[in-house]
């Protein structure tokens, strides 16, 4: 038996996290019960005094249950907000950790998270309407495109920087596969990179942006950024799933890099392919996302090589949206096989606060680069 | 179209993913086909000349495809391991990254990783001949346990941990959700666990280990793991979930700490919890624990309060095991709601190469924490 605590302090502000649990109404029950126990004390309820602050205060709380189809049930479950230690992997560890490994439940959305909470995060630093500035482009839809293929050299992924800018894309990344290989090593690909978008941009007066994908090793990561940054790179392109969620959010938050973040969703796609369990689309690539840093969510758009599906992109967008507080609203940036015939079509979905991403079809049309560009650019100021 | 690359001077040195793929024999040629060019190039493979270094080299090459069962299919890529980067996020990209999104793409096995990849791993600094020896018990299955729950002071773990080191506990580690929580905040609970098991040793000769719970914000975390080895604490738990694979792996390797690290599954449940997509069992709780630097793998054990079953936890501790040249074999921990009378089942499952984790359980011996421990360990010591 633990010995009785009385004297926690805790401030009673709790935030509320919606889970989709599948079961019947029995099982339900218990697996509420569980998450509250699993998420928190992770220990026999029975063995801590019934009115100790652990039970009343730290147990997470069943605030309501009620069902939604025939057998998958809408569980929302408050914590309280000190347990999560005000950083962002307690955080995590608090909404999914364990339960993670459990079958049947789905974190479905973060609601009331109360300013105590949120004032430990900065969110996106320049969000929608700051990297709206960051380009000079108050009102259309964002253009972004990535170098590739992984094996060019530095030297061969400038040039077609230098095209891609001259054709007028606001934020030119480099494809997420290209990190530290020997064919186009990190700072010289970096350094070449920037050096033809600054070029390109004095020519045009445009302000493309490159984005140089920073996948670095965690000893040399922040270094890298501020190499980056040094250059005068235009954001960075960062796959949490890779390096760890608060790492972006610490490349994010640090004041002497400063650069939009655009995130990429590779490695985390387990977290939502699966209906019942993991996380849901709009909290992984929308809320999550923002709470880490991102300034821009990528996402695989429905209808392209990927399998999301129009609903599923919808929560996506409207999870990168949603209101937190002062946490900043991000960009959706479908991509993943978009085609340029496709551009009204998308818009229309997403509406002008979205950032297109057009990848290897950019390099299909017939008369080079940057007319392509060019093209796709008069395209989206004309929607 | 991409002009020709022929001077890449790749080492033709490759490795192979295992991929079970589900669909008929079709939809799966043309899965392996996507896999191969989603994970390298992610790019029209049509529009690079087909006798480039490019196609030849840097795209993944499917070697072998066979059915499994009726619609499930093993498939294996090898890849140059240039494309790796030679670092562990680029790694995971290349072996799971895009392909995380798209259904019914499942990582089976990591297969024939050559030295030359290998070299850059240091993989667990002890493994499993270095925690006996740390702890100096050369044959019998190791002994864990948490402290908890949440929500008690520093002092009252400090006092749970003495117990349980007077019990001769092996590894006594914070429960994975302490962080830095106000009421047992990090640096003092680690100075008072350490300490209380520090001086339980002295007084018993045992040489039972604090394993604090390191999960700091990533601006601090390696200054954390720092502070807690000049307390001359144990080892470190840490959930590459929630702070990353890379940065466990750093936090490993570092020489300065050089501790054993015992990672703990929180968060990463999503992967192998649906058996068409994700990861396997083995490779993430073995394989790729190892290369992150694990020298203990936390699982759910079969028949506890979570979900794997015999065969899945079978997989895992064949993982932690099977040979990758210089990186050591680990120790899987199984735990999750283990309990004292499951003992002997679960030695004669895993073999005496495991370190067994009882944390509530030890909690409900009639006669208090220490002679619970005690007993546990006169048990395990004659198996």
């Amino acid at each position: 038996m633990i010995q009785a605590v009385h004297h926690l302090n805790l401030s009673g502000e709790r935030f509320d996290v919606v889970y989709h649990v599948t079961g019947d109404q029995e099982s339900v029950k218990d697996i509420a019960r569980d998450i509250c126990i699993e998420q928190t004390i992770e220990f026999p309820a029975d063995l801590i005094d019934a009115d100790d602050d652990i039970r009343h205060g730290i147990m997470g709380q069943v605030k309501h249950t009620s069902q939604l189809h025939e057998d998958t049930w809408e569980v929302i479950i408050s914590y309280a907000i000190e347990t999560t230690g005000f950083t962002l992997p307690q955080f995590l560890n608090v909404v999914f950790g364990n339960i993670s490994i459990k079958p049947n439940i789905r974190v479905a959305k973060l609601m009331n998270l109360p300013a105590t909470l949120l004032n430990h995060f900065k969110g996106p630093r320049f969000g929608v309407a700051g990297l709206r500035s960051v380009v000079n482009e108050p009102r259309r839809a964002l253009l972004c495109t990535a170098l590739k293929p992984m094996g060019l050299s530095s030297q061969a992924l400038a040039q077609q920087a230098y095209e891609f800018a001259k054709g007028g894309i606001d934020f030119i990344k480099d494809d997420h596969g290209l990190a530290n290989q020997s064919f186009a090593p990190y700072r010289e690909r970096v350094e070449r990179c920037a050096e033809a978008v600054a070029k390109a941009n004095q020519e045009t007066g445009y302000q493309c942006r490159y984005v140089p994908c920073l996948s670095s090793p965690m000893e040399s990561i922040m270094e890298d950024a501020l190499f980056a940054k040094s250059l005068e790179v235009g954001g960075l392109l960062i796959a949490p799933g890779l390096v760890g969620f608060d790492t972006m959010r610490a490349i994010a938050d640090h004041d002497d890099i400063a650069l939009p973040i655009l995130a990429h969703p590779s490695f985390v796609g387990s977290y939502v392919l699966s209906p019942q369990q993991g996380i849901s689309h709009d909290v992984l690539f929308g809320q999550l996302m923002r709470l880490s840093g991102a300034d821009t969510s990528i996402l695989p758009n429905y209808g392209g090589r990927f399998s999301f599906s129009r609903e599923e992109c919808r929560a996506i967008a409207e999870g990168t949206q949603s209101d937190m507080m002062h946490i900043k609203k991000s960009f959706p940036s479908p991509g993943g096989g978009m085609t340029l015939d496709r551009i009204k079509e998308i818009h229309d979905f997403y509406g002008s606060d979205m950032m297109f991403l057009i990848g290897g079809a950019l390099h299909r049309g017939e008369k080079g680069l940057t007319e392509t560009c060019s093209h796709f650019r008069e395209f989206v100021e004309k929607l």
